[in-house]
């Protein structure tokens, strides 16, 4: 097993999150260094593809957040117990990416006259769309994502709904049980719990 | 290993290609289910997240392409020798769907205006980006993606770099030796060969 982490991200949860909450899961050690934004153009070229969070691993730099968060995932024995499982872990991974690249972008636009317009579909069309399908996964496997088994999926959906929520001003939460409920279960994780009362406050 | 495969998608290329690459490599029989454009509207509630492809798996049901040919990657002993390799593999698939994801975006833009405007920065700048990195991975790894060694991602990028090519009515491959390279070698693989010849004529 790899022996030392670094994690390089801006100071916030995004997508750093599912990575640090499988390390802290993991009980792995690293360094959480978190970069503020002014300080990002004059780095960006020091990075593999432009994009953070990046991941030195014994010296080697990984960049792509989910590939990252499967690695670890990997070494903590949390993808599942055999490779059509390990698949549907990928699966909601990617799937619930989906509707992250959506709200993300629907976020970081500049137009606010455009994101006005665009926040009513976001809110009322594509986020049920994809929490409803979501809450019958749930719970179809007995409140786990794959075959009731504790997987990364689980986590990284906890860490990523909250980012999710916070980016629409929405707490999701209350209205899909079933994801309200594994967020608590991911979240009282000892592990867990310990790194959500010891991080840093971040707006998202 | 899995004993029947049905594969589900439109008739194109697209994302079902770098799967079909993947089956004809391991010699593994399946069914190529192609629908038309026109029937599309009254299935898309029967799949998983409303999008295809879809690949059933000894009668259960899939969707996330790149989640599925992880897993048939896997089969074929196609994920690199160790846990980082596998790692390394999915950083480039993830890192060429960041630049699918951004020219299929563009080459569903409606609005031929906006289009037209999104034309240059897409060729000049966003492609470009990413294609000289790629080729020095390439060239750093004697030619394959991964430390010089056959893997899913070398099958990924080959099939998903033409379906780009075409939908940006440019052949980059003739800027890119490498990517040229690692295309030429995929399509020669005697059972790539084969599959090409015999496989329908699409547009992207």
């Amino acid at each position: 097993m790899a022996s030392s982490y670094k994690m390089t991200y801006f100071d916030i949860r995004g997508l750093g999150e599912p990575i640090r909450y499988l390390l802290a899961y993991g009980g792995i050690e690293y360094e959480d260094k978190r970069i503020a934004f002014e300080e990002w153009p004059a780095m960006k070229n020091s990075t593999p593809y432009g994009k953070l969070p990046t991941v030195e691993i014994d010296g080697q730099l990984f960049h792509q957040s989910a590939a990252i968060a499967r690695y670890i995932a990997k070494q903590l024995k949390l993808t599942g117990d055999d490779d059509v499982e390990a698949m549907m872990c990928d699966i909601v991974v990617d799937t619930f990416t989906d509707l992250r690249v959506q709200t993300s972008s629907w976020f970081r636009e500049k137009d606010e006259a455009i994101k006005e317009k665009k926040r009513g579909p976001l809110l009322n069309e594509i986020v049920p769309f994809y929490m409803e399908r979501f809450e019958k996964e749930l719970e179809k496997n007995s409140g786990n994502f794959v075959k009731g088994k504790l997987t990364w999926a689980d986590f990284y959906v906890a860490a990523v709904m909250e980012v999710i929520g916070d980016m629409c001003k929405e707490n999701f939460l209350e209205k899909y049980p079933n994801l309200k409920a594994l967020n608590e279960k991911i979240s009282n994780i000892p592990q867990i719990k310990d790194w959500i009362q010891k991080r840093p406050i971040t707006p998202f």
